[in-house]
């Protein structure tokens, strides 16, 4: 059983699944279906809702209400677990929460997987730069994301996660080869530089942190925490990487700080949309037990 | 030096940072000279190239110009490098790819390790679904792609790369729990199973080749192939992961097939736009070589 109605579980299976035909699969009816129930809704409420392209995205307003049907669905499912109902389709008891690539690779699984095996909660994880994953939050993409932001989002809560250490390195060939003159507006400006993506500013606030000159060293892009290490590894460049990644290859001698005890230190936070849900909190709590084992906690 | 024309340069500058400011910062000019140059390129050519919006986008004529461009700017890295010219700006010689999330966590860095150690090259890697990364190519984003697609796209050559073998793996206590009956409809209706994102079908393609019935397990969303396999570790669902990262996980008693014997083989193809240059030549040949040796080669 559902215990919302027709049409805002079309809404949201369109926009969770990105298809009008695979919100009709999920939910098991047609695809006419689904597209009546969300005209529907749209003519009740007098707005459009969904943009119907490719993937289904939501209108200003369709994300109004997305964030209202994200807590509406979570109380729902705590209230039928309440009465040992199961809701109706599999993704109701599903949280959709944003974090950062490097603390998905390095601290924040174990904590799902503590969640999950306690309470059989599920997951929709969206990777986004921490210093972005907010905007996922307004939009009600997700109830929670792990962000650079401490400033609380209308309607929302804070807590502090702890500190994410990020250190220079480069493989040892690489620091022989550019760095053996240290690390300067000369050698940084000539050095190729691994960059995360266009939203990864921590590679450039190292450089702004030796030099105020405007360099514009060679750059290669690689969207993954995993490879991005390793790409250091390999000599493609140097790249700011958590501390928590480089045990291993500082200990192989694959990899090495190129400017001994720098460091940029990025400190996290858990946002959540402010809402009373026992699943919310112990998934707040269970994040914060996560951090403060993987983060270094600030005095 | 630059052999393309300073409308060009700025135009592709702007796709490629996202924003009038970023290019302007890497072209070393102000924004308001980047915004006279794309207006008068659109003026010339009578068409909106770019959406100003954030980032900024090609409309399809500026994808279809931004195709010609990617090209010319390649062969114009290659032609100043004959003549021992640096070209202007870091990323004039940066060569666009996409590559899927599991073949950039596994075989791909190798071969741009080398390209990199050899001849300098800078990539900007994109990481895409494998039956989803023509599209990078089809809209000029991408030089090449690795694709699950044989069909050459117009105006591109294909080459093999390989098979990319994956498997049904969960960790033993999952398997216990959830398959000790065996890996059938019921089991896999009701078993968590993860899922990499909206665009995956690999964990569907299994549960088709088991039962044809319509399945509703419940599902986490998991876009990072390192936190993929460490999920299923720890428990969360049953995945297919790829074969090249089990060994370790096997060896440590961690994870386990699910089937025995049972997988799914994805052929691996490079397309990448038929242009007469030496680095595509090369990047091509280089990426065949690690494929050789990484992927399963079909008799």
């Amino acid at each position: 059983m559902s215990l919302l109605n027709p049409q805002l579980s079309a809404f949201a299976a369109v926009l969770d699944e990105g298809s009008f035909e695979a919100a009709a699969r999920r939910l098991a009816v047609t695809p006419s279906a689904i597209s009546q129930r969300i005209k529907s809704l749209e003519d009740r409420l007098g707005q459009v809702l969904i943009l119907r392209r490719s993937p289904c995205t939501a209108t200003p307003a369709g994300q109004r209400l997305l964030r209202s049907v994200q807590q509406l669905r979570l109380l729902e499912a705590e209230t039928l677990h309440d009465f040992h109902v199961v809701p109706d389709g599999s993704t109701s008891a599903t949280i959709a929460i944003a974090v950062n690539a490097d603390s998905l690779t390095t601290w924040f699984l174990s904590a799902l997987a503590t969640l999950h095996a306690g309470d059989g909660l599920l997951f929709d994880v969206r990777v986004e730069d921490q210093d972005h994953s907010t905007d996922l939050l307004r939009d009600g993409s997700v109830l929670g994301a792990v962000t650079a932001i401490a400033q609380p989002l209308p309607g929302c809560n804070v807590k502090k996660l702890g500190v994410m250490r990020y250190v220079p390195v480069a493989s040892p060939a690489f620091v022989d080869r550019h760095f053996a003159d240290g690390v300067n507006a000369s050698s940084l400006g000539q050095a190729p530089m691994l960059v995360f993506n266009r939203k990864d500013a921590l590679q450039w606030r190292f450089v702004h942190s030796v030099t105020r000159a405007r360099l514009t060293p060679p750059m290669h892009y690689l969207p993954s925490s995993t490879a991005f290490v390793e790409g250091a590894a390999l000599g493609l460049g140097w790249a700011m990487a958590p501390e928590s990644m480089l045990e291993r290859p500082f200990a192989e001698g694959r990899l090495k700080p190129i400017a001994p005890g720098r460091r940029l230190d990025v400190p996290l936070y858990w946002q959540h949309w402010a809402i009373r849900s026992a699943t919310l909190a112990r998934l707040t709590d269970t994040l914060q037990q996560a951090a403060r084992q993987a983060l270094r906690q600030s005095r």
